[in-house]
């Protein structure tokens, strides 16, 4: 309470310069800053703690700008408050490699939390933090330490509250009783579509009601920042809610063009800029302008925050002497390098070919069963398929509220409902808060309805694990409307994205070892229903180069490239192959992402020139071209059936691997075939 | 109301048969057919009107099984009322090439309306169907001929009602005021993980009262057949919303395991089908046995349907003499063959070289202004992105209830708001219904965003076109976030989907030409925000051919395979090559899977062995070697700058191209390389 004329000072200077932000760059969202900043400044000035010194201080309070398009406003608030953030990087909003990009990138960005504009993901997202900030807390909160208590603030707007990754994260928060998590809702009535009563006129606050919030209305976002202030601190005092804010405001306030569409998502015209800078006691003609009683005010609350850090250290100081494991695994883990516990790839588990046929799946369960006790920081859970997914370690505390009795707040096993993106969109805030491995199943056709969270997994390089099971037609009986055919090549083709489809236990292994260890790239582990044996030459060194010589043959007319639950087969069609007289080699091929990676030669010597070499792979061929001369692989949709009866449909059997193979070595007989990895230039990476 | 011995004998004939099935399959899901067969028994016997012998009439009220795992509930009704699912299809459940596969599929089975099990579709198909319904009474019904008024019933679960593209849909359908819809909500409390206290505990009914839904509860859905007639009855009644009707029952009624998870995904024991068969009165050593009275039962509502479509039929016909004009139109569109107005492609935009420069998004534009008069079927809209989409013609009228005075039933024009993955569901359920052409708006990076409901176009031959703008980096500030890269790939990688990326004005004609006569394959257009030149040799005819040479020269060194909106970039590419003394010819790709379907001679002249083949496209390069021996693209995320300063910053301009051009040239000088097209064998499709 006890606003002055230095607080709407700051305020109209945040709106100032997302007005001139945008009119530098002749592109831009004015309208969400110009209407949101009086409510982030009673966030950001009278109860967030942080220190712009260190952005990665584990307890600060997070801020999502879930409406990412009006990131100036967040762009302008870190500046304010003293972020590495310059005048200079806001006059190059939205040029190429300004960190103050068109949307916001949490890699890039000092104080940016996590990325967002896709629509729907911040909120999510803060779900995801909101959820790490209790578990870390569960964890490592002991008696007179209360080391883990920060906020997260979500500011969303009409269009992610239409977003159905959105629903779900606030029936996921409802459930979760997460009272840490303050949401607030930007009601300024309009989208892109203009008016919101033309799509979107149902009940927002009823519907968060209905999830199980604590709900709010400030009726004038505009003016009324006692309001703001009262409400957000009701918020903080509903311990066993999440809170949502509906707070009513004026996009692109003081503006000729507030309170229409004309002023979301385009600069204001120089005249209307000019107006409102003398609206706002600022010179018509001046841009980028901070009057110092702003800059004074701002330093103020992070000169606070980073006294508060400072305390903080000195108390994780005494709690690490008290509590010597508990606070060496915190230490570890905020390591900016993110190593594991020592030793920890020992535990990994390691097949013999004499070792039974396991589904990749089960494999998966084994690994996670023998690591989760030596890396505390994996934190596991499915979209409503855990028994099918076997992403649950037998004695798995689920994370939920005590109240329900089913599960605490340490609990490492997350039930996310059936809730693919938001599961996708949590990880990606748990990932981001800096104390968890977030790892989640669902059937790997099923990453699809996640593909705009797990996009960000990758460009905002989250180690975030995604456990696909059930990950071709060997799914068998449940049908067409379950088989991936696209689903690989889709994630193969999205920039920092590690596809794994190991071919047994080992193979397994090695994913796990580089989705663990990779602490800046996500993964998508492709797994099987079915039983798969264990591979001679499979071993974890030889997995974890993405592709390698499962069966050598120097004198070999082809090279098989497989992956998966067809490697098995291939090694299977090479007798075939040697009963017609075509000596065959086999290459293993779980990772192509981490095979680019390794040096030419190498790939030269797993695929060498000189024969042509077939791809096998029971879903789209499309990609396989760079790894091979002829692919064999289902262009079409698949079949329901047990899954032996659907794979002999699709030939693919030993028989029907070597047909294909044979009329491949015909096909290149007297032709001098280059490998297909040896390429005339390098792409752009 | 009065139900008699029979009517349990109906219910309970259908619990055995998918017990049986199940049994038999020794797979498949009974605990959603035994708990909803009463439910589905008075919504088949008592509400739906529809004729078995013809599946295909219009005016029939539709049933969707949104949670199609329970799809032996939905098969056993076929097989009882008639339709041509025989006994033997029940036996063949789950195996390869039954009609009875482990989900539904529309396109194999009759009565099957959409196809279900990815959870949330089915629902939000609904919500298209309902639409689809009270447009084509909009434009068709007149005084005294109330053709149109069917109703929707759509059967979900818990876990359709926590995913995210059902809240979208429901939000929407609230907002339409859609009182043809229906939906039953088979609230048993188990999903796969169990209760579903473990992660879904919000107050379902209210919120869909939040969306503007009418709601009503039967608590008890196991016995209350008369309750729940009467809740049906009620929803029918209220006439200005969509109602929810949440049935509580018991999921897999009869079954030792009844209310548990162990009956939701897996057979019953043998002894536990033998108990259930003798509580249900059958024969415990039987199997897949109908009694004649049940027959007898549900005979007796499909003659009813048969005799309503027949009073249809002669209501038609008198229509058709009054209004001639219409009934010819609604005779047209429900022609198996689905074809166009005569002469409607000669609408299509023509452009010559000389023409100005123009963005593909605008293009599409002028499109849809010219042919929306002459194809009335057509319906466009767009997830809040109207203005950028450019998918609204000048004089469009919105899809609105009359009620809100923003537009009316007949409107062709559809305010999706920001939901894309409802938005592709529910233009999934307008395809379905049979007298409408969805096309759909949103960024091509957020199709991604509806993937899953993507994937069911494709799936079910849904003619849905997906008007996808702002096609790469070329869209330039808004950077990263909202650049595909992957998104291309994924699509192409989908059976039975047409993407189409057009470099011109021609080129978007013939674009808009497939789309529309293809009516069994959906497609997604994509479109540039920036402006392209129109190119010498581009042609309707050319286009259609899905690749074809754009610029000929028989000497050449290597040809460049292009799309959109890099091809006149590519054509600028030759000129600086040809200064260096290499000469190149142009190729123009804008859909290669109607290029994949051209004859091979005719593809083997467009990119022809004995010379380098490069591809240009600015994104990721996957599956570009299937044309190409080296490729030119984008593996990485693109950046925020305005678009000409992108381009820039990854060479996407005539001197990048040409450079690696040159690369390619001496890297196979020498060699006679086989054109990418020639292949040693025909994949499986």
């Amino acid at each position: 309470m006890g606003y002055s004329d230095v607080d709407w000072k700051a305020i109209n200077t945040v709106r100032v310069l997302a007005v001139d932000a945008t009119f530098k760059a002749n592109s831009g969202h004015p309208g969400a800053p110009m209407g949101c900043a009086p409510l982030a400044h009673v966030v950001w000035n009278k109860f967030m703690t942080f220190n712009p010194q260190n952005p990665d201080w584990v307890n600060r309070d997070r801020f999502v700008l879930s409406n990412g398009h009006g990131c100036m406003l967040h762009y302008a608030l870190l500046h304010l408050y003293g972020y590495k953030v310059s005048m200079d990087d806001l006059k190059s909003f939205r040029t190429v490699d300004s960190i103050c990009p068109g949307h916001p990138e949490a890699h890039d960005t000092p104080g940016i939390e996590v990325t967002t504009g896709p629509l729907g993901q911040g909120f999510a997202n803060a779900v995801g933090l909101a959820i790490a900030q209790q578990h870390t807390a569960g964890v490592f909160n002991k008696p007179n330490y209360e080391l883990i208590n920060n906020h997260t603030y979500v500011l969303f707007g009409d269009g992610c509250a239409m977003e159905g990754i959105a629903s779900e994260a606030a029936s996921t928060a409802g459930h979760l009783q997460l009272g840490n998590l303050i949401a607030l809702y930007d009601d300024n009535h309009i989208s892109i579509d203009g008016d919101t009563k033309c799509a979107f006129t149902e009940d927002v606050m009823k519907r968060f009601e209905a999830y199980g919030w604590h709900v709010q209305h400030v009726e004038d976002g505009d003016n009324d920042l006692d309001g703001i202030e009262a409400a957000i601190q009701k918020a903080k005092d509903v311990k066993d809610k999440p809170s949502m804010i509906k707070i009513t405001t004026t996009i692109g306030f003081g503006s000729k063009l507030a309170g229409t569409g004309g002023v979301h998502g385009n600069p204001l015209k120089k005249d209307d800029c000019a107006q409102v800078k003398e609206k706002f006691g600022f010179k018509a003609d001046e841009s980028f302008v901070v009057p110092n009683e702003v800059y004074e005010l701002c330093n103020k609350q992070s000169a606070e925050g980073a006294a508060a850090e400072q305390k903080w250290n000195d108390l994780f100081k005494k709690y690490s002497e008290e509590h010597k494991e508990l606070g060496a695994d915190l230490k570890r883990r905020l390591d900016p390098k993110k190593p594991l516990p020592e030793g920890w790839e020992k535990k990994l588990p390691i097949y013999k070919p004499t070792d039974p046929a396991v589904a990749s799946r089960k494999l998966s369960e084994s690994v996670l069963e023998a690591i989760h006790e030596v890396v505390p920081e994996l934190m596991s859970g499915s979209a409503d398929l855990t028994g099918s997914n076997n992403t649950r370690w037998k004695n798995a505390v689920d994370f939920q509220p005590p109240s329900l009795g089913i599960g605490d707040w340490a609990g490492r096993y997350i039930r996310y409902g059936v809730r693919e993106h938001a599961m996708a969109a949590i990880m990606n805030g748990l990932s981001a808060y800096g104390t968890i491995i977030p790892a989640g199943g669902t059937f790997l056709n099923f990453v699809s309805y996640a593909a705009g969270a797990v996009r960000l997994s990758s460009l905002s390089h989250q180690r975030v694990i995604y456990v696909a099971t059930h990950d071709s037609i060997g799914l068998g009986e449940d049908g067409p409307t379950h088989q991936p055919i696209e689903t690989l090549v889709h994630f193969r083709a999205l920039p920092n994205m590690m596809v794994w489809r190991p071919a047994d236990g080992n193979e397994t292994s090695a994913a796990y070892y580089m989705s663990l260890t990779s602490h800046e790239t996500p993964s998508i582990l492709a797994l099987t229903r079915q039983n798969l044996p264990q591979l001679e030459n499979s071993t974890i060194p030889n997995a974890i180069k993405g592709g390698y010589t499962l069966i050598e043959d120097e004198n070999a007319d082809i090279t098989l490239v497989s992956t998966g639950s067809e490697v098995s087969i291939c090694v299977e069609a090479v007798k075939v192959l040697s009963e017609q007289g075509i000596k065959a080699r086999v290459v293993s091929m779980p990772c192509t992402e981490v095979f680019d990676a390794q040096p030419k030669d190498y790939q030269l010597k797993v695929i060498p020139g000189g024969k042509p070499a077939m791809s096998v792979e029971v879903m789209s061929t499309l990609g396989w071209e760079k790894y091979s001369h002829e692919q064999f692989g289902l262009n079409r949709f698949g079949a329901s059936g047990a899954y032996k009866d659907v794979y002999k449909k699709f030939e693919f059997t030993p028989e029907g691997i070597a047909k294909r193979a044979k009329a491949t070595v015909e096909f290149y007989k007297g032709v001098n075939p280059r490998s297909p990895v040896d390429r005339a230039f390098q792409n752009i990476l």
